[in-house]
Protein backbone atom coordinates (compact mmCIF):
# COMPACT_ATOMS: atom_id res chain seq x y z
CA UNK A 1 0.00 0.00 0.00
CA UNK A 2 1.31 3.28 -0.94
CA UNK A 3 0.28 6.69 -0.70
CA UNK A 4 0.51 9.11 -3.67
CA UNK A 5 0.37 12.87 -3.64
CA UNK A 6 -1.04 14.64 -7.05
CA UNK A 7 -0.51 18.61 -7.88
CA UNK A 8 -3.55 18.91 -10.67
CA UNK A 9 -4.51 21.88 -12.09
CA UNK A 10 -8.36 22.48 -13.67
CA UNK A 11 -10.21 25.17 -15.48
CA UNK A 12 -13.28 25.40 -12.92
CA UNK A 13 -15.76 26.90 -15.30
CA UNK A 14 -17.54 23.55 -16.50
CA UNK A 15 -17.17 21.89 -12.76
CA UNK A 16 -19.78 22.05 -9.75
CA UNK A 17 -16.76 23.01 -7.60
CA UNK A 18 -13.93 20.14 -6.03
CA UNK A 19 -16.49 18.31 -4.02
CA UNK A 20 -17.80 15.21 -4.64
CA UNK A 21 -21.60 15.60 -5.21
CA UNK A 22 -24.48 13.22 -6.19
CA UNK A 23 -24.86 13.58 -10.48
CA UNK A 24 -22.68 16.54 -10.52
CA UNK A 25 -19.38 17.01 -12.42
CA UNK A 26 -16.87 17.61 -9.58
CA UNK A 27 -12.88 17.83 -9.60
CA UNK A 28 -12.82 15.12 -6.74
CA UNK A 29 -15.12 12.72 -8.41
CA UNK A 30 -13.84 13.02 -12.03
CA UNK A 31 -10.24 12.20 -10.49
CA UNK A 32 -12.19 9.55 -8.30
CA UNK A 33 -13.48 7.61 -11.47
CA UNK A 34 -10.00 8.04 -13.66
CA UNK A 35 -8.12 6.51 -10.63
CA UNK A 36 -10.62 4.33 -10.25
CA UNK A 37 -10.82 3.20 -13.95
CA UNK A 38 -6.78 3.19 -13.74
CA UNK A 39 -6.13 0.93 -11.05
CA UNK A 40 -9.02 -1.25 -10.76
CA UNK A 41 -9.15 -0.44 -7.41
CA UNK A 42 -11.79 2.00 -5.61
CA UNK A 43 -9.69 5.03 -5.14
CA UNK A 44 -11.03 7.99 -2.43
CA UNK A 45 -9.01 11.36 -2.59
CA UNK A 46 -8.56 14.00 0.05
CA UNK A 47 -7.67 17.74 -1.44
CA UNK A 48 -5.77 20.44 0.33
CA UNK A 49 -9.15 22.40 -0.35
CA UNK A 50 -11.94 22.64 -1.21
CA UNK A 51 -12.76 25.34 -4.20
CA UNK A 52 -16.05 26.76 -5.01
CA UNK A 53 -18.08 26.32 -8.54
CA UNK A 54 -16.06 27.70 -11.21
CA UNK A 55 -12.83 28.42 -8.97
CA UNK A 56 -9.75 27.41 -10.76
CA UNK A 57 -6.94 25.35 -9.55
CA UNK A 58 -3.21 25.65 -11.10
CA UNK A 59 -1.88 23.67 -7.93
CA UNK A 60 -4.33 21.90 -6.18
CA UNK A 61 -2.89 19.02 -3.71
CA UNK A 62 -4.92 15.83 -3.08
CA UNK A 63 -3.58 12.74 -2.11
CA UNK A 64 -5.07 8.91 -2.04
CA UNK A 65 -3.79 5.44 -1.38
CA UNK A 66 -3.33 2.33 -3.82
CA UNK A 67 -1.45 -0.87 -4.11
CA UNK A 68 -1.14 -1.04 -7.78
CA UNK A 69 2.47 -1.05 -8.41
CA UNK A 70 2.34 1.93 -10.67
CA UNK A 71 5.90 3.73 -10.87
CA UNK A 72 5.70 7.35 -9.70
CA UNK A 73 7.09 8.70 -13.07
CA UNK A 74 3.91 7.29 -14.46
CA UNK A 75 1.18 8.75 -12.53
CA UNK A 76 1.40 12.14 -14.36
CA UNK A 77 1.13 10.44 -18.17
CA UNK A 78 -1.27 7.60 -17.24
CA UNK A 79 -3.49 9.87 -15.46
CA UNK A 80 -3.69 12.78 -18.07
CA UNK A 81 -4.50 10.21 -21.17
CA UNK A 82 -7.50 9.80 -19.16
CA UNK A 83 -8.59 13.08 -17.74
CA UNK A 84 -10.93 15.42 -19.55
CA UNK A 85 -8.61 18.49 -21.04
CA UNK A 86 -9.90 21.21 -18.34
CA UNK A 87 -8.13 18.66 -15.57
CA UNK A 88 -4.35 18.10 -15.76
CA UNK A 89 -2.14 16.48 -12.91
CA UNK A 90 1.17 18.27 -13.57
CA UNK A 91 2.91 16.19 -10.89
CA UNK A 92 2.98 13.18 -8.71
CA UNK A 93 5.19 12.16 -5.85
CA UNK A 94 5.28 8.84 -3.13
CA UNK A 95 4.58 10.24 0.33
CA UNK A 96 4.88 8.90 3.46
CA UNK A 97 1.74 7.15 4.96
CA UNK A 98 1.43 9.81 7.42
CA UNK A 99 1.25 12.96 4.64
CA UNK A 100 -2.58 14.30 4.85
CA UNK A 101 -2.94 16.75 1.97
CA UNK A 102 -5.57 18.84 3.69
CA UNK A 103 -4.08 18.54 7.84
CA UNK A 104 -0.21 19.20 6.51
CA UNK A 105 -0.93 22.48 4.29
CA UNK A 106 0.83 25.10 5.79
CA UNK A 107 -0.32 27.58 3.90
CA UNK A 108 -2.12 28.25 0.89
CA UNK A 109 -1.92 30.95 -2.37
CA UNK A 110 -4.71 32.27 -4.00
CA UNK A 111 -5.08 34.63 -6.73
CA UNK A 112 -7.73 36.99 -7.95
CA UNK A 113 -7.57 38.72 -11.60
CA UNK A 114 -9.23 41.57 -12.44
CA UNK A 115 -9.57 42.58 -16.38
CA UNK A 116 -10.21 46.32 -15.69
CA UNK A 117 -10.23 47.31 -19.68
CA UNK A 118 -13.21 47.96 -21.85
CA UNK A 119 -13.25 45.47 -23.65
CA UNK A 120 -12.26 42.20 -22.38
CA UNK A 121 -9.30 40.02 -22.94
CA UNK A 122 -11.23 36.70 -24.89
CA UNK A 123 -8.78 33.90 -24.01
CA UNK A 124 -8.46 34.88 -20.90
CA UNK A 125 -12.17 35.77 -20.35
CA UNK A 126 -12.67 32.34 -18.31
CA UNK A 127 -9.77 33.50 -15.76
CA UNK A 128 -10.69 36.53 -15.03
CA UNK A 129 -13.22 38.84 -13.59
CA UNK A 130 -14.49 42.05 -15.93
CA UNK A 131 -14.70 44.87 -14.16
CA UNK A 132 -14.39 47.73 -16.70
CA UNK A 133 -14.23 50.54 -14.84
CA UNK A 134 -10.75 52.19 -13.33
CA UNK A 135 -9.39 51.01 -10.10
CA UNK A 136 -6.46 52.73 -8.32
CA UNK A 137 -3.51 50.09 -7.61
CA UNK A 138 -1.74 51.77 -4.73
CA UNK A 139 -5.04 52.53 -2.67
CA UNK A 140 -5.72 48.62 -3.10
CA UNK A 141 -2.33 48.57 -1.96
CA UNK A 142 -2.49 50.61 1.22
CA UNK A 143 -5.33 49.13 2.23
CA UNK A 144 -3.95 45.63 1.52
CA UNK A 145 -1.07 45.80 4.04
CA UNK A 146 -3.80 46.67 6.91
CA UNK A 147 -4.71 42.65 6.26
CA UNK A 148 -1.72 40.68 6.61
CA UNK A 149 -1.09 39.63 9.91
CA UNK A 150 -3.13 37.49 12.43
CA UNK A 151 -6.98 38.92 12.22
CA UNK A 152 -10.23 37.75 13.19
CA UNK A 153 -11.90 37.64 9.66
CA UNK A 154 -15.45 37.17 10.41
CA UNK A 155 -16.55 40.56 8.34
CA UNK A 156 -14.35 38.60 5.31
CA UNK A 157 -16.38 35.22 5.21
CA UNK A 158 -20.16 34.33 3.97
CA UNK A 159 -22.39 34.89 6.92
CA UNK A 160 -23.57 31.45 6.72
CA UNK A 161 -20.08 29.82 7.54
CA UNK A 162 -20.46 27.21 10.21
CA UNK A 163 -16.97 27.84 11.60
CA UNK A 164 -16.38 29.28 15.13
CA UNK A 165 -12.89 30.33 15.00
CA UNK A 166 -12.39 32.90 12.38
CA UNK A 167 -8.81 33.81 13.20
CA UNK A 168 -6.58 33.54 10.48
CA UNK A 169 -3.03 34.46 9.35
CA UNK A 170 -2.00 35.89 5.94
CA UNK A 171 1.64 36.02 5.47
CA UNK A 172 1.29 37.90 2.13
CA UNK A 173 -1.18 40.14 0.33
CA UNK A 174 -0.07 42.23 -2.41
CA UNK A 175 -2.39 43.75 -5.62
CA UNK A 176 0.05 43.51 -9.07
CA UNK A 177 -0.44 44.80 -12.06
CA UNK A 178 0.51 42.33 -14.53
CA UNK A 179 -0.82 43.97 -17.71
CA UNK A 180 -2.28 47.01 -18.65
CA UNK A 181 -5.29 46.99 -16.80
CA UNK A 182 -5.20 43.77 -15.12
CA UNK A 183 -5.06 43.34 -11.53
CA UNK A 184 -4.23 40.49 -9.37
CA UNK A 185 -4.49 39.59 -5.97
CA UNK A 186 -2.53 37.58 -4.44
CA UNK A 187 -2.86 36.33 -1.09
CA UNK A 188 -0.68 34.16 1.13
CA UNK A 189 -2.52 32.58 4.26
CA UNK A 190 -2.29 29.75 6.75
CA UNK A 191 -6.09 29.46 6.01
CA UNK A 192 -9.51 30.52 4.17
CA UNK A 193 -12.59 31.00 5.58
CA UNK A 194 -15.64 30.28 2.99
CA UNK A 195 -16.07 32.94 0.46
CA UNK A 196 -13.00 35.20 1.89
CA UNK A 197 -10.86 35.75 -0.93
CA UNK A 198 -13.79 36.85 -3.32
CA UNK A 199 -15.44 38.96 -0.24
CA UNK A 200 -11.25 40.31 0.66
CA UNK A 201 -11.43 41.26 -3.56
CA UNK A 202 -15.18 43.22 -3.37
CA UNK A 203 -14.15 45.05 -0.96
CA UNK A 204 -11.03 45.90 -2.21
CA UNK A 205 -12.38 46.88 -4.82
CA UNK A 206 -14.48 49.59 -3.36
CA UNK A 207 -11.14 50.94 -2.14
CA UNK A 208 -9.82 51.29 -5.44
CA UNK A 209 -12.94 52.57 -6.93
CA UNK A 210 -12.78 55.45 -4.12
CA UNK A 211 -15.56 54.21 -2.21
CA UNK A 212 -13.65 53.28 1.09
CA UNK A 213 -10.42 55.38 1.87
CA UNK A 214 -7.80 52.75 2.43
CA UNK A 215 -7.42 52.77 5.84
CA UNK A 216 -11.29 52.39 6.62
CA UNK A 217 -10.30 48.45 6.15
CA UNK A 218 -9.09 48.49 9.33
CA UNK A 219 -12.22 49.44 10.69
CA UNK A 220 -14.11 47.04 8.72
CA UNK A 221 -11.91 44.18 10.61
CA UNK A 222 -13.19 45.11 13.69
CA UNK A 223 -16.06 45.33 12.80
CA UNK A 224 -16.06 41.11 12.72
CA UNK A 225 -19.68 41.90 10.51
CA UNK A 226 -20.11 40.55 7.17
CA UNK A 227 -22.13 43.02 6.37
CA UNK A 228 -19.44 45.72 6.81
CA UNK A 229 -17.47 44.14 3.76
CA UNK A 230 -17.71 44.60 0.16
CA UNK A 231 -19.28 42.14 -1.97
CA UNK A 232 -18.69 38.78 -3.00
CA UNK A 233 -16.87 38.86 -6.02
CA UNK A 234 -17.72 35.81 -9.05
CA UNK A 235 -16.05 32.71 -8.50
CA UNK A 236 -13.84 33.02 -12.39
CA UNK A 237 -11.31 35.26 -11.04
CA UNK A 238 -10.06 32.98 -8.56
CA UNK A 239 -7.38 30.69 -8.75
CA UNK A 240 -5.87 27.81 -5.70
CA UNK A 241 -2.39 29.13 -7.61
CA UNK A 242 -0.37 26.72 -5.05
CA UNK A 243 -0.10 24.76 -1.51
CA UNK A 244 2.84 25.07 0.94
CA UNK A 245 3.97 21.78 3.09
CA UNK A 246 6.80 23.69 4.66
CA UNK A 247 6.33 26.97 6.39
CA UNK A 248 5.69 30.10 4.84
CA UNK A 249 8.86 32.18 3.16
CA UNK A 250 8.95 35.63 1.72
CA UNK A 251 9.33 35.95 -1.97
CA UNK A 252 7.48 32.73 -2.69
CA UNK A 253 4.83 34.68 -4.76
CA UNK A 254 5.55 33.65 -8.47
CA UNK A 255 5.13 35.56 -11.55
CA UNK A 256 1.11 35.79 -11.82
CA UNK A 257 0.95 35.29 -15.75
CA UNK A 258 1.78 31.62 -15.87
CA UNK B 1 -29.92 52.24 -44.49
CA UNK B 2 -26.50 52.00 -43.07
CA UNK B 3 -23.39 49.69 -43.81
CA UNK B 4 -21.44 48.47 -40.49
CA UNK B 5 -18.18 46.68 -39.65
CA UNK B 6 -17.86 44.83 -36.79
CA UNK B 7 -14.34 43.08 -35.53
CA UNK B 8 -15.12 40.25 -33.49
CA UNK B 9 -12.99 37.87 -31.21
CA UNK B 10 -14.46 34.54 -30.68
CA UNK B 11 -13.25 31.18 -28.77
CA UNK B 12 -13.95 28.68 -31.24
CA UNK B 13 -14.07 25.51 -29.09
CA UNK B 14 -17.55 25.19 -28.36
CA UNK B 15 -18.76 26.54 -31.97
CA UNK B 16 -19.50 24.37 -35.66
CA UNK B 17 -17.68 26.89 -37.50
CA UNK B 18 -17.77 30.13 -38.58
CA UNK B 19 -20.19 29.74 -41.43
CA UNK B 20 -24.05 29.07 -40.62
CA UNK B 21 -25.47 25.67 -40.53
CA UNK B 22 -29.20 24.85 -39.88
CA UNK B 23 -29.30 22.97 -36.23
CA UNK B 24 -25.33 23.96 -35.34
CA UNK B 25 -24.16 26.53 -33.20
CA UNK B 26 -22.38 28.58 -35.24
CA UNK B 27 -20.74 31.71 -34.92
CA UNK B 28 -22.22 33.50 -37.95
CA UNK B 29 -25.39 32.06 -36.62
CA UNK B 30 -25.38 33.29 -33.36
CA UNK B 31 -24.18 37.23 -34.64
CA UNK B 32 -27.09 37.27 -36.57
CA UNK B 33 -29.29 35.89 -34.59
CA UNK B 34 -27.98 38.72 -31.69
CA UNK B 35 -28.25 41.26 -34.47
CA UNK B 36 -32.21 40.22 -35.00
CA UNK B 37 -32.59 40.68 -31.45
CA UNK B 38 -31.41 44.02 -30.57
CA UNK B 39 -32.77 45.49 -34.24
CA UNK B 40 -35.30 43.43 -34.38
CA UNK B 41 -34.98 43.81 -38.52
CA UNK B 42 -33.69 40.69 -40.12
CA UNK B 43 -29.79 41.03 -40.33
CA UNK B 44 -27.58 38.80 -42.39
CA UNK B 45 -24.08 39.03 -42.04
CA UNK B 46 -20.92 38.70 -44.36
CA UNK B 47 -17.35 37.72 -42.85
CA UNK B 48 -13.67 38.06 -44.27
CA UNK B 49 -13.14 34.48 -44.05
CA UNK B 50 -14.89 31.20 -42.68
CA UNK B 51 -13.56 29.65 -40.10
CA UNK B 52 -12.97 25.94 -39.48
CA UNK B 53 -15.01 24.08 -36.50
CA UNK B 54 -12.76 25.12 -33.12
CA UNK B 55 -10.60 27.95 -35.15
CA UNK B 56 -10.78 30.99 -32.55
CA UNK B 57 -10.23 34.00 -33.70
CA UNK B 58 -8.84 37.70 -31.95
CA UNK B 59 -9.82 40.18 -35.35
CA UNK B 60 -12.51 38.44 -37.84
CA UNK B 61 -13.78 41.15 -39.87
CA UNK B 62 -18.04 41.30 -40.52
CA UNK B 63 -20.42 43.74 -42.36
CA UNK B 64 -23.59 44.06 -42.19
CA UNK B 65 -26.82 46.27 -43.70
CA UNK B 66 -29.36 48.20 -40.93
CA UNK B 67 -31.48 51.15 -40.96
CA UNK B 68 -31.46 50.92 -37.38
CA UNK B 69 -30.19 54.39 -36.41
CA UNK B 70 -27.90 53.27 -33.39
CA UNK B 71 -25.17 55.28 -33.15
CA UNK B 72 -21.37 53.47 -33.91
CA UNK B 73 -20.23 54.12 -30.59
CA UNK B 74 -22.91 51.96 -29.05
CA UNK B 75 -22.84 48.89 -30.97
CA UNK B 76 -19.84 47.36 -29.04
CA UNK B 77 -21.87 47.52 -25.80
CA UNK B 78 -24.79 46.71 -26.35
CA UNK B 79 -24.02 43.84 -28.72
CA UNK B 80 -21.57 42.03 -25.97
CA UNK B 81 -24.43 42.55 -23.57
CA UNK B 82 -26.24 39.82 -25.38
CA UNK B 83 -23.61 37.58 -26.87
CA UNK B 84 -22.22 34.76 -25.09
CA UNK B 85 -19.27 34.95 -23.25
CA UNK B 86 -17.42 32.78 -25.92
CA UNK B 87 -17.88 35.63 -28.45
CA UNK B 88 -17.45 39.14 -28.39
CA UNK B 89 -17.27 42.33 -30.67
CA UNK B 90 -14.38 44.42 -29.99
CA UNK B 91 -14.74 47.37 -32.71
CA UNK B 92 -17.38 48.70 -34.89
CA UNK B 93 -17.62 51.70 -37.17
CA UNK B 94 -19.81 52.66 -40.14
CA UNK B 95 -18.57 52.15 -43.63
CA UNK B 96 -19.31 53.27 -46.92
CA UNK B 97 -21.74 51.25 -48.79
CA UNK B 98 -18.69 49.79 -50.95
CA UNK B 99 -17.63 48.00 -48.36
CA UNK B 100 -17.90 44.48 -48.40
CA UNK B 101 -15.51 42.23 -45.48
CA UNK B 102 -14.49 39.68 -47.87
CA UNK B 103 -13.54 41.19 -51.10
CA UNK B 104 -12.03 44.38 -49.94
CA UNK B 105 -9.67 42.07 -47.42
CA UNK B 106 -5.93 42.86 -48.61
CA UNK B 107 -4.64 40.76 -45.96
CA UNK B 108 -5.21 37.71 -43.44
CA UNK B 109 -3.16 37.35 -40.66
CA UNK B 110 -2.99 34.19 -38.62
CA UNK B 111 -1.16 32.36 -36.04
CA UNK B 112 -0.78 28.72 -35.14
CA UNK B 113 0.65 28.05 -31.40
CA UNK B 114 2.17 25.14 -30.05
CA UNK B 115 2.98 24.07 -26.71
CA UNK B 116 5.87 21.75 -26.58
CA UNK B 117 6.47 21.45 -22.93
CA UNK B 118 5.93 18.20 -21.39
CA UNK B 119 2.89 19.55 -19.32
CA UNK B 120 0.13 21.27 -21.09
CA UNK B 121 -0.24 25.26 -19.71
CA UNK B 122 -4.33 24.80 -18.57
CA UNK B 123 -5.18 27.73 -19.04
CA UNK B 124 -3.86 28.42 -22.58
CA UNK B 125 -5.03 24.66 -23.61
CA UNK B 126 -7.91 25.53 -25.81
CA UNK B 127 -5.90 27.64 -27.71
CA UNK B 128 -2.53 25.91 -28.02
CA UNK B 129 -1.80 22.50 -29.64
CA UNK B 130 -0.26 20.25 -27.07
CA UNK B 131 2.84 18.64 -28.95
CA UNK B 132 5.38 17.75 -26.23
CA UNK B 133 8.53 16.81 -28.39
CA UNK B 134 11.45 19.08 -29.05
CA UNK B 135 11.40 21.11 -32.31
CA UNK B 136 14.35 23.18 -33.76
CA UNK B 137 12.65 26.61 -34.04
CA UNK B 138 15.58 27.46 -36.36
CA UNK B 139 14.98 24.60 -38.97
CA UNK B 140 11.46 25.55 -38.85
CA UNK B 141 12.06 29.23 -39.47
CA UNK B 142 14.89 28.51 -42.73
CA UNK B 143 12.31 26.47 -44.19
CA UNK B 144 9.33 29.40 -43.24
CA UNK B 145 11.71 31.32 -45.13
CA UNK B 146 10.99 29.83 -48.45
CA UNK B 147 7.04 29.97 -48.31
CA UNK B 148 7.00 34.12 -48.44
CA UNK B 149 6.10 35.14 -52.33
CA UNK B 150 4.06 34.11 -54.87
CA UNK B 151 3.40 30.26 -54.98
CA UNK B 152 0.84 27.70 -56.42
CA UNK B 153 0.24 26.24 -52.52
CA UNK B 154 -1.86 22.79 -53.98
CA UNK B 155 0.46 21.00 -51.79
CA UNK B 156 -0.75 22.64 -48.36
CA UNK B 157 -4.62 22.08 -49.60
CA UNK B 158 -6.69 19.73 -48.37
CA UNK B 159 -7.18 17.39 -51.44
CA UNK B 160 -10.90 17.64 -51.79
CA UNK B 161 -10.89 21.45 -51.77
CA UNK B 162 -12.48 22.62 -54.91
CA UNK B 163 -11.14 25.87 -56.14
CA UNK B 164 -9.17 25.73 -59.15
CA UNK B 165 -6.52 28.66 -58.95
CA UNK B 166 -3.91 27.47 -56.21
CA UNK B 167 -1.67 30.11 -56.36
CA UNK B 168 -1.26 32.65 -53.26
CA UNK B 169 0.83 35.14 -52.25
CA UNK B 170 2.63 34.74 -48.35
CA UNK B 171 3.69 38.00 -47.56
CA UNK B 172 5.23 36.96 -44.11
CA UNK B 173 6.20 33.79 -42.52
CA UNK B 174 8.01 33.61 -39.30
CA UNK B 175 8.05 30.90 -36.50
CA UNK B 176 9.09 32.90 -32.98
CA UNK B 177 9.26 31.17 -29.28
CA UNK B 178 6.99 32.89 -27.30
CA UNK B 179 7.59 31.73 -24.37
CA UNK B 180 9.71 28.76 -23.05
CA UNK B 181 8.74 25.69 -25.21
CA UNK B 182 6.05 28.00 -26.78
CA UNK B 183 6.37 28.20 -30.28
CA UNK B 184 3.88 30.80 -32.85
CA UNK B 185 4.08 30.51 -36.55
CA UNK B 186 2.93 33.80 -38.14
CA UNK B 187 1.54 33.73 -41.61
CA UNK B 188 0.00 36.86 -43.68
CA UNK B 189 -1.12 36.68 -47.00
CA UNK B 190 -3.73 37.61 -49.74
CA UNK B 191 -5.38 34.74 -49.24
CA UNK B 192 -5.43 31.10 -47.68
CA UNK B 193 -6.51 27.55 -49.02
CA UNK B 194 -8.65 25.39 -47.57
CA UNK B 195 -6.75 23.59 -44.37
CA UNK B 196 -3.23 25.92 -45.77
CA UNK B 197 -2.37 27.14 -42.24
CA UNK B 198 -2.62 23.64 -40.65
CA UNK B 199 -1.51 21.77 -42.94
CA UNK B 200 1.79 24.34 -42.89
CA UNK B 201 1.99 23.35 -39.37
CA UNK B 202 1.85 20.14 -39.80
CA UNK B 203 5.05 20.30 -42.73
CA UNK B 204 6.84 23.01 -40.67
CA UNK B 205 6.64 20.50 -37.30
CA UNK B 206 8.27 17.57 -39.30
CA UNK B 207 10.94 19.70 -40.42
CA UNK B 208 11.34 20.73 -37.25
CA UNK B 209 11.41 17.58 -35.84
CA UNK B 210 14.08 16.82 -38.05
CA UNK B 211 12.21 14.61 -40.13
CA UNK B 212 12.79 16.55 -43.26
CA UNK B 213 15.45 18.81 -44.18
CA UNK B 214 14.48 22.48 -44.14
CA UNK B 215 15.24 22.88 -47.75
CA UNK B 216 13.16 20.13 -48.65
CA UNK B 217 9.80 22.80 -48.46
CA UNK B 218 11.10 23.91 -51.81
CA UNK B 219 10.45 20.70 -53.42
CA UNK B 220 7.15 20.09 -51.31
CA UNK B 221 6.12 22.93 -53.22
CA UNK B 222 6.76 22.28 -56.51
CA UNK B 223 5.30 18.63 -55.99
CA UNK B 224 1.79 20.11 -56.10
CA UNK B 225 0.38 17.20 -54.24
CA UNK B 226 -0.90 17.38 -51.11
CA UNK B 227 0.39 13.88 -50.22
CA UNK B 228 3.92 15.29 -50.24
CA UNK B 229 3.25 17.63 -47.39
CA UNK B 230 2.94 16.88 -43.73
CA UNK B 231 -0.25 15.63 -41.08
CA UNK B 232 -3.03 18.52 -40.95
CA UNK B 233 -2.62 19.90 -37.55
CA UNK B 234 -5.99 20.25 -35.28
CA UNK B 235 -7.85 23.16 -35.32
CA UNK B 236 -7.58 24.37 -31.41
CA UNK B 237 -4.10 25.72 -32.22
CA UNK B 238 -5.23 28.31 -34.66
CA UNK B 239 -5.93 31.75 -34.23
CA UNK B 240 -7.36 34.29 -36.85
CA UNK B 241 -5.34 37.22 -35.53
CA UNK B 242 -6.24 40.21 -37.84
CA UNK B 243 -7.80 41.04 -41.52
CA UNK B 244 -5.96 43.96 -43.23
CA UNK B 245 -7.76 46.20 -45.48
CA UNK B 246 -4.98 48.60 -46.87
CA UNK B 247 -1.90 46.91 -48.57
CA UNK B 248 0.16 45.06 -46.31
CA UNK B 249 3.55 46.21 -45.07
CA UNK B 250 6.06 44.79 -43.41
CA UNK B 251 5.92 45.14 -39.81
CA UNK B 252 2.64 44.56 -38.73
CA UNK B 253 2.49 41.44 -36.82
CA UNK B 254 1.99 42.25 -33.29
CA UNK B 255 3.45 40.54 -30.31
CA UNK B 256 1.58 37.07 -29.90
CA UNK B 257 1.12 37.19 -26.68
CA UNK B 258 -2.15 38.81 -26.05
Amino acid sequence: MGKIKLTVAYDGTDFSGFQRQPGKRTVQGTLEETLTRVTGETISVTGAGRTDAGVHALGQVIHFETSVPIPTERWVRLLNASLPRDLLVTQAKEVPREFHARYDACWKHYRYTLDTCPIPDLFRRRYQTHYPHPLSRDRMQRAARHLTGTHDFTSFSAARAQVKDRRRSLYHCEVKEVNPGVLSIEVVGDGFLYHMVRILTGTLVEIGAGKIPPDEIRGILKAKDRSAAGKTFPPEGLVMVEVGYTPWERGTVKNPIS
